[in-house]
């Protein structure tokens, strides 16, 4: 061995169900380097994660062991290996890190736990309690609501430090099911973008939900035998699904403060709904939300162990 | 040839994107033999459709032409030959049937039009014509509104013989996604069924139609960390479905006559929704009127040659 020195201070690792991206961390927070792959939890076997981790991050690796901070769907049960939910109200974070088996003793593995909450709903997270830290990080002082958009949007009450409550909504996971499998595909393959389309379907489902139901089929048959455009359609089938979503979270939002932690293609769509009801959201990158996440519960991982 | 006689006086093909169904009837209306396939609309070519359906009829011809009266998707663009729709308001059958080029001389192949809606929505339909003309001839008096459930459920007014307007649900479809293809599958599992759930559910959905976005991901989380059962989920996910759904068509059966035209499975379960909101729906089956339909399309072609 010659003493090799490592390529960064520690490593951030952001593990879901379709996607792994790792990140090589300076010892002053930046980051030097970013790796990626399409080995999400959901298609490794539990001895297949650290070859599939190892494969990404082995050039930055040194003599010495790693911290290597991790959080999403790699900590659940099909995962590596379980970090069992904290459960709600609690704070984003606590030293209570699942710690994998590995092989190579340079890696030095901590996973962070979800979040469940069993009243008033039956509901959890993973990977979202590492934004919402980084978030806090970032605003120690918010207090608010915090509404992160993607495959399952969360809405999340967060009070003096803590998740207070929250609530899952499937519209990314429906969008893309509706876009892409079923009779609907026909009506909305395009890139294009009508915003007042999407506007106009969102009010209508925001004020009358039941509409929701109702109005799917009609961006088939628009386009059969009206003049729908599948920009119009694509359009719409986002906005009624964004509206039916923003008048059941209703309760979260009215009248709050609220901040979007997302990609920005979809804070941006949440943040238009939310303006035109006369919210004005604040906007961070999910991505880094993930990052600050991770340092912070390596930070608590350092004072812990001093 | 040897003047071989006929099987059966006419043949009723009910043809839809995934089936294909056909049913050898007498002179006196009985059907005396039945034969299917797979070779449904979405698998087939133009080219392709006359092979198909010689394939499951050819026992039953003889020398002369046979009459065969086909309904569903075999009557779109992408079908054998388009039928192009009426527009309602119309009666469900009319004698404007699409006639498709055939090799084999035998074949007198009528295909009955789908109805379409401009007004006051988009809307149409391909197959359930066929089902409401045979509804009518068997309650030729019936003036009130047609439900029938499926994939895609319609919702028809119907007055004077006539279909007054119509509005389509994909509840059948969205049930078909979220239980098979979305995070939902791993928690719905189950040929069980939990009835009281079901009926809780889709009274939660019906009044609050709000609370669909906001409870499906509850039935995965609810199986993670609470104890509901696979089959509470799958009964819950059906009803609030059927809830939100029942919830959008409530102008159409509130107060109103109402018939359910289906597989008896699904017009059980929408029958139990309506008791339960003291409406008492007539319930026929989808095969018997889809029969009867074709039956009278036959007759009116007879009438048509006099």
């Amino acid at each position: 061995m010659s003493g090799e020195r490592a390529y960064c201070d520690w490593i951030a690792v952001d593990w879901g169900t379709s996607h792994l991206r790792a990140y090589a961390i300076a010892g002053d927070g930046a980051v030097k380097a970013e790796a990626a792959s399409q080995k999400g939890m959901g298609v490794l076997a539990p001895e297949e994660f650290e070859p599939a981790l190892l494969e990404i991050i082995a050039p930055w690796l040194g003599d010495q062991p790693m911290d290597i901070m991790a959080c999403g769907m790699v900590g659940s049960r099909q995962g590596w290996t379980e970090a069992p939910y904290q459960q709600a109200p609690c704070k984003p974070l606590d030293a209570s890190f699942a710690v994998p088996q590995v092989r190579d003793p340079r890696l030095n593995v901590r996973i962070v736990p979800g979040v469940k909450q069993l009243s008033p709903a039956a509901d959890v997270m993973r990977g979202e309690e590492t934004q919402i830290a980084g978030f806090l990080a970032c605003h120690p002082r918010f207090d608010g609501i915090l509404c992160l958009p993607g495959t399952h949007t969360k809405w999340v009450e967060v009070s003096a430090g803590e998740i207070v409550s929250f609530q899952t909504y499937m519209t990314g996971e429906m969008f893309a099911l509706l876009s892409k499998q079923s009779v609907l595909r026909h009506s909305v393959q395009t890139d294009a973008w009508d915003a007042e389309a999407f506007a106009d379907a969102l009010a209508d489902t925001l004020s009358r939900p039941e509409r929701l139901a109702a109005r799917l089929f009609g961006l088939r048959a628009g386009g059969l035998v009206a003049d729908l455009t599948p920009a119009q359609a694509r359009a719409q089938l986002s906005g009624l699904l964004i509206g039916a979503e923003l008048a059941g979270a209703r309760p979260y939002w009215l009248g709050r403060q609220i901040a979007l932690v997302g990609a920005p293609a979809l804070t941006d769509l949440y943040a238009s709904a939310l303006k035109a009801q006369g919210v004005t959201p604040l906007c961070e990158e999910g991505a880094k939300m993930t990052l600050a996440g991770l340092a912070a519960a390596r930070d608590s991982l350092k004072e812990g162990s001093k």
